[in-house]
């Protein structure tokens, strides 16, 4: 039994829009639509394979200039593709212009790019030998993958528009609706309250009121940085007990390593240790003690494999990050998460708030218990509705955004409103 | 195209000695056999794969415990296999009589146990797959693996059997005469001497003299830990400018971190960080600049891989450690160093000083200018050659020898030969 090269014949990328809804956040509100690219691979051997990656006009085109690169590699070629997607860069750095991951190095940015070619090869390679993407990653060591419920202080609607399904949410009681109603419809098992909105009192508040109604729930506040690494203190002493991880509570390494040597929990990130290059200086002053991987900016499935392998090795817990996204990603995430052992926390997903757009076929991805249960066929499992593709990629050329803006769609219904870090 | 699960139905481990010539180190002198074990996992798809393993009673042992624990096993479970392995063990832990490893932790004897099954399971999933193993470790980034000459000093034969094909061995003369034979025989580019033999200046005699004889070639000392700190930093500095890189040349971490503060060269070691455990505490006081990786003690060929990662991350250098080894290792190392992009140091081998007992079937490996073209047919690509396999199993059982023991053997010539660490 030989199976030939497959070669990549073809690359076409789709940047989409989807509707999201008004979330709060350290730096603004969500716009009402978010961005994002499919990105289709297509093979010599008649096999195509799917990836989902950042929508923003600088990450899109770092993305469309390396395509002409990587036609005629083998699928199985990943250490080359990796290689010429930094020699295609050549050294070119990107930004994130609403400023929840800031700069990116170089090697960041390689692996940021390279991600989806390296989720849609192996989607490729799945299809081609019959495997689900989890055999390829060491296999499946759960049949379902927990994910938590993604809690955001949100506005009942877009300003001008009708509300939307899940209401506002400016105060305590709100979000504890926000919760019921959610962990009613997806039965997820552990909370996460995305912070970082009002000060500090209040979302203490908004926890320990999430505290009582769900005494059995994990909980984790996520401020985005908003803090000073004195103020960070102080909540993390008021939460001590309450918390299963105080997440990037204030910005950069040096300032977590502040806080995490007397924090009484640990301290999570997604902000302060985004690539390889930051994990020596994060273990140098134990500046986190649970990374959250995310493959969409650590290079693809493998090397977020091999990032796990770095967490248990130095004594680092790990847990899963999401930007808001579609089922390709949904998917993705999951393989990744099955076979991956340590992977001890519920993974975040904002699938919740973006699920009615969605760009693949239905009947694949499923909530049971708040967990989504493995796929078991080839590949990462998932299709692309064409139809919604469509639509959606009009949606993209209509709604006019082409970058993720969050302080500025807060600055016209607001126009006093500054971006600070930290604020409090 | 599906490929069903391929389960694991038997293992099969032979237990096999072949012809070693009498190499000196610092902890005495190699038997005239030295053992392995040759690993056969069969599956109910009629696909079999081959692994190869130390042969010491005690690993032998704790090997064929976990055996039964893997049957019915998918060759792609390779998470849920070193789990299996892992609570098959139940927190056993191994040592080496010969003292160059020393106790081994928990964590690392499972990886040393699951290693070969791994390795097979690879071998299996490559063949139904059609595909080369390198291509299941992200692909190959170079078309043929550099090894270097790997010297020592040594008798001229076994005493009482007549002088071997290499000739004595005993002062710089003799090491560079060993050196021009293999370099002409095999075409290295780098050159490694086994030291800790005798007083550091004649070792140190020994590198100006290869340094005069081949002005080109990159030089790597390795005393096994013969020196004490202070004897380190004076060898270190008398060949400043010389070395590629010094190796191991005083025990533990604390002990090469004190040397490294202030040696001209790198540090490198498969004596004090042999463990996934070891890494944290290395780093922090970053005792090591070149870690050898070594499949059979890291945990097969992924977890090998994954320390590749693991090293680019922390800015450590990257080299492959050898044992006495016959061709399914010298073909796992092959196919693990050609998907190595931070692999960058020519690879240790014993090869020429076991090659003569080969137990593959011939043709596959060849070592063109001291590199091994990587194999590019499906799996390991090599065959076990059955007459020969039957040939060291005989030996295994006339030989008498269970755990390899060069202190012992030293002393039935020397009887004044006592172990020492550091000697000098």
């Amino acid at each position: 039994m030989t199976i030939p090269t497959i070669k990549i014949t073809e690359i076409v990328l789709t940047p989409i829009a989807f509707r999201d809804p008004p979330l709060l956040n350290s730096a603004g509100v969500h716009e009402p639509w978010a961005l994002r690219t499919i990105v289709e691979v297509h093979t010599d051997a008649g096999i195509s394979g799917l990836g989902e990656t950042y929508g923003d006009l600088g990450h899109l085109e770092r993305t469309r200039s390396v395509v002409s690169a990587l036609i005629g590699l083998d699928v199985f070629a990943l250490n080359e593709m990796h290689a010429r997607v930094a020699a295609s860069l050549g050294g070119k750095s990107g930004s994130d212009k609403h400023g929840l991951t800031g700069q990116l190095s170089v090697a960041g940015t390689v692996d940021r790019v390279y991600s989806p070619f390296e989720v849609a090869c192996m989607d490729i390679q799945g299809k081609a030998l019959g495997r689900p993407v989890h055999d390829l990653l060491g296999g499946a060591i759960r049949d379902s993958v927990p994910y938590s419920a993604y809690l955001f202080y949100k506005w009942d609607g877009h300003p001008g528009a009708e509300p939307d399904e899940w209401g506002e949410a400016i105060d305590p009681a709100g979000i504890v609706e926000q919760a019921r109603k959610m962990i009613t419809q997806y039965g997820f098992g552990s909370i996460k309250l995305k912070g970082g909105v009002f000060a500090p009192e209040q979302e203490v508040e908004a926890i320990r009121a999430l505290r009582e109604a769900f005494p059995d729930h994990p909980l984790r506040l996520d401020p985005n940085a908003a803090w000073s690494p004195g103020t960070s203190l102080k909540v993390a002493a008021e939460l001590d007990g309450v918390l299963e991880y105080l997440e990037d509570p204030t910005p950069e390494i040096a300032g977590m390593a502040e806080v995490a040597a007397s924090a009484p929990m640990p301290l999570a990130t997604n902000m302060c240790v985004v690539a390889f290059e930051h994990l020596k200086p994060s273990v140098e002053v134990n500046a986190v003690q649970v990374i959250l991987s995310d493959h969409h900016y650590w290079g693809g499935l493998q090397r977020s494999r091999q990032l796990g392998v770095i967490c248990s090795t130095f004594g680092i817990g790990l847990s899963m990050h999401s930007n808001s996204h579609l089922g390709i990603s949904l998917a993705a995430m999951t393989h990744l998460a099955a076979a991956t052992p340590n992977l001890n926390y519920a993974c975040d997903t904002h699938y919740p708030w973006n699920a009615r757009d969605e760009v693949v076929e239905p009947g694949v991805l499923s909530f049971v218990d708040g967990a989504v249960p493995v796929p078991k066929t080839p590949g990462l499992g998932v299709s692309l509705d064409r139809d919604a593709l469509a639509r959606l990629a009009e949606n993209y050329v209509k709604c006019g955004i082409t970058s993720r803006d969050d302080t500025g769609y807060m600055q016209k219904f607001d126009p006093s409103y500054e971006r600070k870090r930290p604020r409090w």
